[in-house]
């Protein structure tokens, strides 16, 4: 139900994504009066794997995360993550209030024993590809303890869902040298660096999050969520500008009916979109946030990243290693 | 003698400068073995408004700021800023250490009465033409009484230098709704409501930065620098993928060439350098950093800055309007 768009485009898409995963079922959680129609033309073999289980209202955008936790268990989001903690779904994806998935998540589906907080992170491209960066905006206070913690689910993630052997950890900070940034960045890199299952390679500044120098990049949800949001919108600015240099005069509008080809693939390579799909990690269950404003096809592949997800088994994963992360054997002198 | 070039850079920016500004003077501070010859073929209209004050050392790159204040009072960077704190100078304009420069200039220039640290700023380009924002990598841990102090110290250099009427100022944060972010960014979206004389408009988001919400954008250091270097790095991301795209066949390397006036004017308008040159606020002295990797060109940005600053007396502005800021006159009932 949620997002800018709610079910017109969550329903269309989870029909998508049953026929691109044939063993996919979906459980979807809303208004019946809303969902229905938009089920009406669905033909009969998608039909039967979909369940409907009807929520009478909404957690809002700009609700209190802590009212959503005990005044909306009528709500879809609230009934989502039940059903997850029920074991009726493996899986939850939604575009709705990112504060109030959280809390609602850490409510119903409680934390991974050992981890304080869920961290979220998703993809970022990069010069080589992409990388995985965490957390973007869970946690807005983080200690050094939390960073650890977010690099250990974080490393165990890619190993599982990217299968990258050893992934390069770094932490995001404003110099590469060991004085710089602040206490919780110093003391979380020298706990990474005690930590022998990791392979921490030191601080990186912002730019070095897109030159692609770590599979992964640490950093706390205030940090994090600024970093994206900033450099999406200098992304913005650019491709605003190019369209008024493109539209001048005739000549360069020809151009730009010229180049349209490479305009398109540029745009495909650099879309946003394709990178939907928050995880939201440490919690006992999986759940994708998409963005609010993401459209068929992006919604589509925040769930495939719960599809992934779920075959992969991530939260028991991250259960399993984290002891062996958190209290590494010590190693023969 | 700082940044990645040295005198091969910053001398012959400042001979140029010196040719853009009639009634500068320019006191050269660094190793005399290094900048005379520099100076060698200097018309000799140019050369009787150059002073050399030579420096036996310089500030490492990599050293630590509080040896720099105790150990290098030799230093290029020292003699410079002592030259302003003794009015020899009216401001130092810097591509070296940032951490040194500002512990050198807050323990030789002392701070401004009132101000409790410095403050880097600098320009940002937006879809309306440039912001303001700061700080930007000076203070890693700033609380809510300094962002304060960094929407007052803003809105008179604005108002001075940008001849801006009435600044919009904003507080960087993970969402414009009232109850996010974290408690400094709250408590001084609080304090900033209770200035009457200051034109605060709430809480923006990194990608509203870009989009030009604000003439000024208000954040802690580590947040902003982050910020800042993050959608650098996406902006060099985005020209390597447009490279690469040029340059994938024939047909498009023709398509480079038809296009190249249009691609060097978006590149002239979204060039960092036109925005090197940043502000440090706060101290009782006029203080420039330029970027260390500046070319000739954007050195001089930096030397245009430090003129202007001058010119407008910014320090003393900050100083007297700050009182009236800090406890603003109650208003009739």
């Amino acid at each position: 139900m949620g997002g800018d768009f709610g079910p017109r485009i969550t329903v269309p898409a989870a029909l998508d994504a049953l026929r691109r995963h044939p063993s996919l079922n979906i459980l979807l959680v809303g208004h019946q009066q809303q969902i229905l129609p938009l089920l009406k033309h669905c033909d009969s073999a998608l039909r039967v794997r979909i369940e409907l289980l009807h929520a009478e209202t909404v957690v809002a955008m700009n609700e209190r995360p802590t009212f959503a936790l005990r005044r909306r268990q009528d709500s879809s989001m609230y009934m989502a993550l039940q059903s997850v903690a029920q074991g009726r779904a493996q899986a939850c994806v939604s575009a709705g209030n990112t504060g109030a998935l959280m809390v609602l998540g850490r409510g119903i589906l409680q934390m991974l024993p050992g981890i304080d907080r869920p961290a979220i992170t998703s993809t970022v491209p990069t010069a080589a590809g992409h990388c995985h960066m965490l957390d973007l905006g869970a946690n807005v206070d983080c200690s050094a303890e939390h960073l650890l913690q977010f690099a250990i689910m974080g490393s165990v993630m890619l190993r599982a869902v990217e299968r990258i052997e050893s992934p390069t950890v770094a932490l995001l900070n404003i110099g590469a040298e060991e004085i710089k940034g602040n206490e919780q960045v110093k003391l979380a890199s020298r706990l990474l660096t005690e930590r022998t299952g990791l392979n921490y390679i030191g601080f990186i500044e912002g730019d070095g999050v897109f030159s692609g120098e770590a599979d992964l990049v640490v950093c706390d949800g205030f940090v994090g969520n600024i970093a994206l949001k900033s450099s999406e919108g200098l992304a913005r600015l650019i491709s605003c500008k190019v369209r008024q240099s493109f539209s001048r005069n005739l000549y360069r509008r020809l151009l730009a009916l010229l180049a349209r080809p490479l305009i398109r693939e540029l745009q495909q390579q650099l879309d946003p979109g394709l990178h939907n799909g928050a995880s939201l990690l440490g919690l006992q269950g999986i759940v994708v946030k998409s963005h609010g404003g993401a459209n068929h096809d992006c919604f589509g592949y925040a769930i495939d990243k719960a599809v992934a997800e779920a075959e992969m088994n991530i939260p028991e994963r991250i259960s399993k290693q984290l002891e062996h992360y958190l209290y590494p054997p010590i190693a023969p002198e």
